[in-house]
């Protein structure tokens, strides 16, 4: 353990991505594929604000302060302790001027950070419905993954509550769930625009969709082709070692 | 000319399926490939009935006969020179007993047909909304593609009255207007189930969905591999030469 890490299930994963390098606790806070093809897909104006709602452990902004010429990213997090291992990652890439994490509810998102100031939300919420058979539903793995804290209208009314008119909500899903996802958008004023579907292989269905969807913006959605993950078992496609950085 | 042709703009063309044919009209009602695509996509179960909503020269009720154990499929149509078209093709095939043609609009269907008591629903309707530039309103390839006798709501409501509980809609549209499709549907409890993007080429967007709703059905829609059309410029995909039956 050096002075950065303040647990034995913690460890410090290089980004492959200007020399960025995030803080992981492999009991809880660990970011999956989603997070890097949703900061893959998703777009910031240069000098635009923008905020990453449920932010983890701050994969999203970090890798998003790389990719774009975004002037200052606001990561928002309910969870304590992965709000304190964003912050420290991002003490330790020393990008305290373009990123900041806040410890709070995505309800109140608006009210904490205000309305109509952001040209960018993005958010890899919660999957899954909050059933009532969880057996730890307080554990943060839980609260990553099922809506317990948060359902996806909370999401989409904050949303469109920061969003500038004209800015862009981009999230990363479950397309078994896009029906629902299109309507509670559309109620919020925000129109989808581009979608791009993910599947594991080429021959396979969908098991995640990026979407982006623009507030106050008139209809026509957009198809982007579909981003195959796997050539063959276990070797990547060239698209997704180049979203990667490798 | 022969007996079942009355035209010198119409011709006679082998469907390469159970040595079906049917006839085309060159100036007016040609099927393409959203049809047959269509065809392939649906399904109706052994015994059961359908309809198909703008029926145009009745491609999809012959694809339809021959690809089902369908008891009888019903083609609605409300141009009177492709229902008479229809109605020839289907004598000229002897399979008045399996399928019907009424002339008629859709707007009117569930009034015309019956209500709840179909399995199916087929249609591939005007993609485009109807506009106020077009050259020729009423002529019978614009009535074909854009919004002029029938906008989506009114196809979602008729199809919603005729379908069964459980019934499907299966339908063949433009991504673009995905978002809308869906809140439509669903306004009418036809809920998004199986979805399968078109794209020209592996890279290029989507110009074409197939979509299946299904009436008082629950949420999860299944996301299909993407149906490629082409390998290289000219040469078909061997999925696409598959639905085309060569």
């Amino acid at each position: 353990m050096n002075d950065v890490i303040k647990s034995p299930t913690e460890r410090i994963d290089d980004l492959q991505r200007n020399g960025l390098s995030i803080i992981q606790d492999t009991r809880a806070f660990c970011f999956g594929m989603d997070a890097v093809l949703l900061s893959g897909f998703a777009r910031i104006p240069e000098g635009g604000y923008a905020v990453d709602l449920g932010t983890g452990n701050g994969i999203i902004p970090l890798l998003l302060s790389a990719k774009t010429r975004a002037a200052h990213i606001t990561g928002l997090e309910i969870q304590k302790g992965a709000a304190d291992l964003a912050g420290r990652s991002v003490l330790m890439n020393n990008l305290s001027e373009r990123i900041s994490i806040v410890e709070g509810d995505i309800k109140e998102a608006s009210a904490l950070l205000g309305k109509g100031r952001f040209d960018t939300v993005t958010s890899n919420p919660p999957y899954m419905k909050s059933g009532g058979g969880l057996k730890n539903p307080d554990s943060p793995k839980a609260i990553a993954r099922h809506e317990i804290a948060l359902c996806f209208e909370d999401l989409a009314r904050e949303s469109s509550a920061l969003l500038k008119h004209g800015g862009s909500l981009y999230i990363v899903h479950r397309p078994l769930r896009l029906a629902e996802i299109f309507v509670t958008l559309m109620k919020y004023k925000l129109e989808p625009k581009t979608m791009r579907m993910v599947h594991p292989y080429l021959g396979h269905e969908a098991n995640m969709v990026l979407l982006e969807a623009r507030k106050g913006s008139g209809p026509e959605l957009r198809t982007l082709p579909p981003l195959i993950v796997y050539k063959e078992e276990g070797v990547y496609t060239e698209e997704i070692l180049e979203v990667y950085g490798y």
